[in-house]
């Protein structure tokens, strides 16, 4: 398969306080070094070499993080960093990205994914991927990859397959109906039925694929999308910005995905992690023979003596040491040192609001 | 009541685990700030003001420690601090110190404590202290301070009292027996007989009626003693130090007090704590409204929520965030952090033993 004019979109401009005190404003989630020690976003890239010409690799991010960007990756090139004039979810930033590649190469076939995931093996993302572009060559059919379900997940969106579109492996199909995150009952029957995937937030299209799916299901946005293409082609920055803000602050999901005619499915045969709170870190860490999982950067060290079932997360020249603990979650970071149980872990937002309620907004 | 070489001995050459990674080898517990948030040592020192002459009080320390102590108590005069030539217990410790003191002012009387207790109110501490004086004045009198004990403590020595020497106040007794740290059973005894203190390790007695004891009870002490004197009158530093590394390594208790037929005991009229481990911090600390009791320095701040009965201690700009938790220690200092249960902090000696077994020396 030969696709010309190949580019990745990683979507880059997430926060989330799920990895407090790892994750900060200026430091979120895909800047961990959560992929088995390397940094997320790095992994993304790399992930990517070998399928998408260094040039064709964007990152779409904010303005609080276009720094850390290019620190993380000094190597990347700087023009293929695209920032945000605001925080705007999903679809508005599609846009923006759609318009810029547009720009410099009106045929393109774009690949749009999540900064923050863990997919392994790279030669098995890759020939997901291209089974993905090849059912986007149509100019018309919107991809979107689904990852077989391994529990009653309430955490994840999942899309309900259709007939299979053909006998071609790795296996794809028709979407029939997108499911928001279900409760626990809903997913359990989920699993039990069969058919669904959940929605790992890995998309292909063409660009004129995407607009055309704008222009039939959210003409606000497409209209937003023309203006940007328009102001992008005239070299017009200060046009793009206003453009990109009057787009509707909404998801690609809702705004296009979960509606269009067009949409396959094709089955992620990776293993894949979006990592979605501390508690994920137990797939991702080391553990020793207590089960006491650590994930250490920057000269970072755990001891445990008496200790069953931790999760360590520590950076910088320090030791956390455990002593009689069991299913704890620790994490010590900068000028903040978090303690909580394990199964508390994917509440953190709780602690996060609190933090901000106590006045201290300067540790988030 | 008018002493005329009234000295006071601080004694502050301790070293413990027990309150690791607060407390280092070069920053033992009397460097902490743990006197209500003042350092132990400083608050010592300056508790003796008024009673004591500025240049009549001493501080013993080892080689680790004079510098910190300098570094602490930057107004404290340096010929005042006399420093260990090695680790040798407390009765050696009391031997250089009589003839250091002596060499200035033959006919002393000393005062003889701990640098890491926490006593209040001072004015009850200064009259208990001008009772026992009073009693050492015949020359051989040694007088220990006992503490009226509130529960069956087994990690503390205690003290049999005998009959009272007299009517008056602070009551003092012939000290009947010394009974060395009790199993539970035996401290509960104690606890139901009455008549037993705990011992507080704060001693008066002549200089000339602790060297006749040391003559009646420990002759090779008393020797090295008598060397020490000598050399230390001649200003031959290099004997002294011999002299001192000649004498038995022990303890004044075992040595001396609990074999002498004239030892006293005054009851200490105070609030008295020794602070023995983190747990002891809860009642040195401020605690929220749900038993969360924090112990910060420089900075340091606590945030929790849903948790209970936590203790928090932490030095330096750094914030710790409690979610979920129940009766832990939480300790954040310099290059480390700790995790135990509250019910454990005691035996925090084991896990002191284990980061030595790691060949993580540098972190104790």
């Amino acid at each position: 398969m030969t696709v010309k004019s190949l580019h990745a979109v990683i979507m880059a401009g997430g926060s989330g306080t799920r990895f407090w005190p790892a994750s900060r404003a200026a430091r979120p989630k895909q800047f961990l070094p959560l992929a088995r020690g390397r940094i997320l976003l790095q992994a993304t890239v790399d992930r990517l070499a070998g399928l998408f010409a260094p040039d064709r690799v964007w990152i779409v991010t904010n303005g609080a993080q276009a720094r850390g960007v290019r620190r993380l990756l000094p190597q990347f090139p700087r023009e293929q960093v695209i920032v945000e004039p605001g925080p705007r979810d999903t679809a508005p930033c599609i846009a923006l990205a759609t318009a810029t590649i547009e720009a410099r190469d009106p045929g393109a076939t774009m690949v749009v994914l999540p900064a923050d995931q863990v997919i392994e093996p790279v030669e098995q993302f890759h020939r997901m991927l291209r089974r993905g572009i090849a059912l986007a060559a149509d100019d018309r059919t919107l991809v979107t990859f689904g990852v077989a379900p391994t529990f009653p997940a309430t955490g994840y969106g999942y899309i309900e397959c259709g007939d299979p579109l053909d006998g071609a492996e790795p296996r794809a199909f028709a979407a029939r109906r997108f499911r928001e995150k279900p409760d626990l009952a809903t997913a359990q029957q989920f699993l039990a039925a069969g058919g669904f995937l959940w929605n790992s937030g890995i998309f292909a299209w063409t660009a004129a694929g995407i607009r055309a799916a704008m222009a039939a299901g959210n003409p606000p946005l497409a209209e937003a999308t023309e203006a940007m293409r328009a102001a992008q082609r005239q070299g017009r920055r200060a046009a793009v910005r206003r453009a990109f803000l009057q787009a509707p602050k909404t998801s690609v999901d809702y705004a296009i995905m979960e509606h269009s005619p067009h949409v396959a499915v094709v089955e992620a045969t990776v293993e894949w992690d979006d990592v979605g709170s501390f508690r994920a870190l137990t797939s991702v860490g080391v553990a020793d023979g207590d089960r006491n999982c650590a994930l250490l950067a920057g000269g970072a060290a755990q001891i445990a003596l008496h200790s069953q079932g931790n999760l360590v997360y520590a950076e910088g020249k320090r030791t956390v040491a455990l002593f009689g603990v069991q299913e704890l979650v620790v994490v010590a970071v900068g000028d903040a040192v978090l303690v909580c149980p394990r199964e508390r872990a994917a509440d953190l937002k709780q602690l996060v609001e609190h933090v901000r309620a106590q006045g201290r907004a300067d540790l988030l």
